[in-house]
């Protein structure tokens, strides 16, 4: 299933007085989803049978509970504020972001609130499409990618980074365990960038302080209310709906010399963040570095060597957690007897404590304390909750062959199959642990190309199908990429077989999502 | 070669009001030093050919510029007048740890100034004996293991940690760059816990601003004077021997759950220390955890699949650099080359000044232009230093299985035989890089009989020869470690061929270090 959020159009750039050549920098536009349409038609027209699309006009609340659970109630409320204040600036020429704000990569207009609210319920409606077994609403699709807009893994709790104002992996999550008592997640970010927000949140989730996690900007900013979110947000642990506070894993695959440890950016603590690899503490996070190389053979060989270590590291994370799961199972069976046959006993507990004066061994003794406690202390165990996992794949296509040569400054991006070969591992993860279930959220990818032939690669995996070498070749991509331009024509003789074919492509494309071409 | 410091026995516990349980938490005794004897003689038992010991008594200036270099002016200064005022606040019964120092693990008295100074002139010593072939100093062994306490590896620039005062393996390397024009060092730790005082250094030599890198005991404490240390100190890059600033990589395996970060000194900022794995930004960083395990096999399962990675990011690190060394040295070529040329053509160039105003063509602008830098702002250009890099091992042995219990509670370790095992791959890759050169610095290590079985194995592994299974076993180790009691008297009647044989061992380790026993 394929999910995509028309509102997310809503999410445009408002500076009239910027010029031509600093608006070609805006590169995070309204037109990624035209160029998004465009590969996912693609996917379509080979296994049309495989893909359903699904245009979601759903919005929800920026202070639903999931929401407010990562980010608080001042964030949206900033947000909202600074949205509707924006129309007046941006009409008198002033800068409708706070300063101190990274008003490079972040705008805002008095419709961006719209795109959030549509982020919002169109997660919502992701996660239901995935966990809802009854309703069978689309049919229960198992398998998601949601094309929204701005992406959000560099979205801290309280602070925009990137593009991002919101984190939407997170609130997903957050969702689905609110909802389907998800209990476990895993995040595999495939973005070029380290996904900072989102790392962040899993520490937080983890039960740390704020302070030691806040980035340069967050320190600016008012921390103070999201931390006490955090702690007064405590779920409740008498209901069992409630206990569950998913345990989130962070898995990433990035370029160390990008945003946000680009340099200019990259303080010691930034570049430690983005090469955290830890399971222990209540965390499990892995961040792994894209290396630059020759031809797909190099590539591979470091996929198998390097990159697939965030899918080895979510297996083993997952595997741990499943085995604690089961001993503490087996302890609550345990307890439980104990507790069963303690409540039939409770009565003699007495006559040990007259026994006690005739005998004073060692041994009466322990019987005494044992059963003394046993009378009188023990609770009847709570059952544990159900080991119940998801993945989400934190979706960016701005490390691809085929990203804007600015994006790619560093050198170092991925061949086009890898959208494809990546996602059929996550599949066979998902199998393993999930029931087939995965939730790929977009992230990032900016130029036409590089979302149209990501997006089309990772589709053909996400429905486990192989990966042809030609659909990835730059004169393919090229025809294809030819659709995302506004004044689009169709030619009207076409050359060959693949004019053909992208023509057929750029129609069904184009017409999945007519808004986006104006 | 073995090097032993006997200067390090002046470093002593001088807390007279302590009750005795709190004394037996003073872990880093100068009794360590019999017991690292006792593991010597082992070794030396068996391959007496292939080990030489030797008492220092070297002593150093804690002003030298290699401890300068890593500490600034100011913490020697510090430690020395401390040192000076603990024989009066320990007759008085107070506290010679100024406030804030973490008073349980740091302790002075007025002779620790003493042992220090032997470090420091121990460790240039040993660095002379593997580097200095013309003087052939001990017949110039290339493979140095050098017993000192207190040990190094917790140490920052300006703060104690841990139980360490001074960074011993920073300052060797520095000794080694400043002498004999060393450009790389990897430092391979073993020690139960992270060092993060050395990691950090890496961090600064790398450029990094302090501020980023403090642990919260380095805020209290006064940095500012370091940093005009480490900014002030800059080597003048005019003359070659002074521009070699060695690029440090940092390679360790520890548990993630010790000191320090063992719950309550936990700081996600020291976790994420703790966890990283870089490679890139001027740094080379790879943190490994230690894991439960069953039994040897699963260990070395371990070991082949994680624990190994701190080799082999080693040798990737030193592969990459030397890499870099050829390309600045083709590259030196190149521009030496084109200097040369330029020289002799430099008098034409002014004649195609006078040519420009007769032909305007492009290519004749950018033939002008290129000639125009060559003849007058073409430098000569500097040979880059040679590489020469060396390997440095922080030898602890408090993640041996026969650690104290209290040092093991949280129940990772590695058997006996890991030290020599591993020891073996850091030889084969000293064959690759540094001639066979490694030099193995004592860092922690507690019980008599981790010491004692860690440094038996540590030293058959530097040796290259194999570790037989029952040299490891408890009974064995338990005889030994009898000759670590003061008061040990020679069994009259052995029972057994492995009592003769400890006993020859003790008597032997008992020699090497007499003074040890008072």
């Amino acid at each position: 299933l394929i999910i995509l959020s028309p509102l997310s159009l809503n999410h445009t750039f408002g500076r009239s007085w910027v010029s031509k050549s600093d608006l070609s920098s805006i590169v995070e536009r309204p037109q990624r989803l035209l160029a998004a349409s465009i590969g996912i038609a693609a996917a379509l027209s080979l296994f049309p049978q495989n893909f359903k699309v699904y245009l979601s006009n759903f919005k929800s609340s920026l202070y639903s509970h999931h929401v407010v659970k990562i980010h608080g109630k001042k964030w949206p409320q900033e947000i909202e504020k600074l949205c509707q204040e924006s129309e007046k600036k941006l009409a008198k020429n002033q800068m409708e972001v706070p300063e101190g704000w990274p008003n490079g990569d972040i705008y805002l207009n008095k419709n961006t609130i719209l795109a959030l609210k549509g982020v919002v319920g169109t997660l919502e409606k992701s996660v239901d499409s995935i966990f809802d077994e009854k309703t069978r609403f689309f049919n229960s699709f198992k398998k998601v990618f949601v094309v929204i807009r701005p992406p959000g893994h560099h979205s801290h709790p309280c602070t925009p980074s990137g593009f991002c104002l919101i984190n939407n992996a997170q609130i997903a999550i957050q969702y689905a365990s609110d909802t389907y008592n998800i209990t476990h997640a895993v995040i595999l970010d495939i973005d070029l960038h380290h996904g900072d927000g989102t790392q962040d949140i899993c520490w937080k989730r983890a039960g740390f302080n704020s302070e030691n996690l806040v980035s340069d900007f967050d320190s600016a900013f008012d921390l103070n209310i999201n931390k006490n979110e955090f702690s007064n947000n405590k779920y409740d642990s008498s209901t069992k709906k409630k206990s569950l506070d998913p345990k989130v894993g962070y898995f990433s695959l990035h370029d160390i010399n990008s945003f946000p440890t680009e340099l200019g950016h990259a303080t010691a603590s930034r570049i430690k963040n983005a090469s955290t690899c830890l399971i222990g503490h209540g965390l499990c996070i892995w961040n792994v570095h894209l290396q630059k190389y020759k031809d797909d053979n190099e590539f591979y060989q470091q996929y198998k060597t390097r990159y697939n270590q965030i899918l080895s590291k979510a297996e083993e994370f997952l595997t741990q957690e499943k085995l604690e799961y089961k001993n503490k199972l087996d302890d609550y069976y345990i307890q439980l007897d104990r507790y069963n046959k303690t409540k039939s006993q409770s009565f003699q507990t007495q006559n040990y404590i007259f026994d006690e004066n005739q005998k004073n061994s060692l041994d009466h003794n322990e019987n005494y304390n044992k059963n003394y406690n046993k009378g009188f202390q023990l609770k009847k165990p709570l059952k544990p909750a159900e080991f119940k996992p998801m993945i989400v794949i934190s979706s960016g296509f701005d490390a691809s062959e085929y990203e804007s040569q600015n994006m790619r400054r560093h050198d170092v991006h991925v061949p086009t199959s890898f959208y494809c070969n990546f996602t059929k591992d996550v599949v066979k993860l998902s199998e393993k642990f999930t029931k087939g279930r995965v939730l790929s959220l977009l992230e990032g990818g900016y130029s036409d190309a590089a979302l149209c032939s990501g997006i089309f690669s990772h589709l053909i995996g996400l429905a486990d199908c192989n990966w042809k070498e030609n659909w990835g070749k730059e004169e393919t991509i090229k025809e294809l990429t030819k659709g995302c331009r506004t004044k689009w024509k169709q030619i009207k003789y076409p050359r060959n077989e693949l004019q053909r074919w992208a023509t057929q492509v750029i129609k069904l494309g184009r017409l999945l999502l007519p808004d986006s071409i104006i």
